[in-house]
């Protein structure tokens, strides 16, 4: 089956959501009625660097590849709107492992509301996948940007850390000590993230400070609203919430478990700074969106992400570094 | 230098042009302000598939994988906006190859008026760039499509044909009759194509039924236009517009000018169909552009392309199979 037949192949997979497409694939591009402020990312996961078919199937490949770039739409609070996907793959690839990537994508785009409006496919040496996501927003400061951490402010983050790390190293053979549900969960989390769409925009609604997605470990993304705010980000190591298994995850690994929630990447949580007086609005639209904001920390003067411990030290962990 | 230090160069090299990228690089995603249509198109260049190093500069790499992109938005007559830009490289590639790359890719996107306002830079096993592109339009009406062809309408084409083939073949070795500027042209039509975006905008304006730019070849782009279309587009031969030496690579490769010009891929020129009343406004439309348009066929009633050799006959070509 050459390209072409493929691409048209994917055509019929694809539905288009809402009224905003005009047309999607099948010209030289894709119109969209356009509003207010655009928000665009793009990423790329290749194989060998950021996944091996080892331990992901090409559904996981394709899940993960559209996750991790809705993830940025979240962490601005953009309504989710189209995806443009290029997949490259080698000819021993194969035709059903493809369509499965895309069928996965497809499951994801559906739950998220958006439309994968259009791609490209090359043969390429080994499985390639760039996403470029487009969200929508009322107007430019509807959005939450990385720069608007305050002295003052309060540091939370959503959902559990640690979980995706803890299930990359069971996948690669870790014997730890889990229950089998919580096994398979965590290996879920690292192979299926969930971009945390809902409430990323109910919390750019509820005019958080700065929101960053938590992609490379909260160390280095506190690292990042730090330096773009021009603040100091005091993250409390005790008060981080861990994911079930990330205890016996760590144990088994001869690691610190709040070491491992800090500098473990691939979570997709958001970290988001707030006034303390809008502390409550956060937290009731965390349960609306279905799940909960954890205070670990507050943004004072200086600079950097400041890691303190549970004795109140400053901790220098050993940086993450994101491929 | 790590990845994200070398994004950091990067975004030092790139400059935002007009009044619309609100947050271009720095964040999780940029931000734009919106209206009308956006006008959206992504493709990816693979060496090895696309380029080969041999033949090709990491400048040369990186002109060509936006002007491919930015042709699409040419071919819509969508004003240029914005480009995202994936970089993959292996560690061999070096930085000075990539800066070299990514300076011709800005020198270009200044030449267009678009910003590079985001990307992403990866590890990969060959050098592949993927290039998201966005344009933008007053409303979906005013957006050129594949299928506005009608019964009646004529045929035209923009520039010239077959240069960009022909430089590939004296790239690749081959000794034809050139005087010394004309092969540097050819030779510069294969590593540096222009994108058409201010006739492709002339155009647009100018009502015409569909348009398409012609990266195929004319003869697979003309049966795009008409499989979208629901009718027959007829394309004679004879009235193809030759790149100069064409004709010479040509005869030196044993094969039918014509032929080549119909079949080689990435001229990046505009294929049009538009009503006989309007033709002169298309002209005098090239013309302000500075070029001119050919009329090459017409549409008639039926499907798929037609080609028409010089004796009225339909000739049957060897499809030019794009990678």
């Amino acid at each position: 089956m050459g390209e072409r037949d493929l691409i048209r192949a994917f055509e019929r997979m694809l539905g288009v959501r809402g009224e905003r497409v005009v047309y999607a694939t099948g010209d030289d591009a894709a119109v969209v009625r356009a509003g207010g402020a655009s928000v665009t990312s793009v990423d790329a996961i290749v194989e060998g660097v950021h996944f091996e078919l080892a331990t992901h199937s090409p559904g996981d490949v394709g899940h993960k590849a559209l996750a991790v770039a809705l993830s940025d739409l979240a962490a601005m609070g953009a309504r989710p709107g189209e995806a443009y996907v290029v997949l490259g793959a080698p000819a021993t690839f194969g035709e059903p492992a493809a369509v499965e990537l895309v069928e996965s994508m497809e499951a994801l785009a559906e739950r998220s509301g958006i439309t994968i409006a259009g791609g490209d496919v090359t043969a390429a040496p080994v499985l390639i996948l760039s996403v470029t996501v487009v969200g929508w927003a009322g107007g430019e400061r509807d959005v939450a940007y990385r720069d608007g951490a305050r002295p003052g402010h309060l540091v939370g983050v959503t959902g559990a850390l640690g979980g995706s790390t803890a299930g990359l190293l069971v996948l690669e053979g870790l014997d730890a000590e889990l229950a089998p549900a919580e096994r398979e969960a965590l290996i879920r989390r690292h192979r299926r993230p969930e971009p945390q769409l809902r409430i990323g925009a109910a919390l750019a609604g509820a005019v958080v400070g700065a929101m960053i997605d938590v992609s490379d470990g909260i160390a280095t993304d506190a690292g990042h609203v730090a330096e773009r705010s021009g603040v100091c980000v005091e993250v409390r190591l005790a008060d981080l919430p861990l994911a079930p298994g990330v205890e016996a995850v760590a144990r088994a690994a001869g690691r610190d478990p709040l070491e491992l929630a800090a500098t473990g990447g691939d979570d997709y949580e958001l970290l988001l700074t707030v006034s303390p007086a809008r502390r409550e609005v956060v937290e009731s639209a965390a349960r609306a969106a279905g799940t909960q904001v954890t205070w670990v920390g507050s943004v004072v003067a200086g600079a950097g992400a400041r890691l303190v411990g549970i004795d109140g030290e400053v901790v220098e962990l050993t940086g993450y570094e994101h491929p």
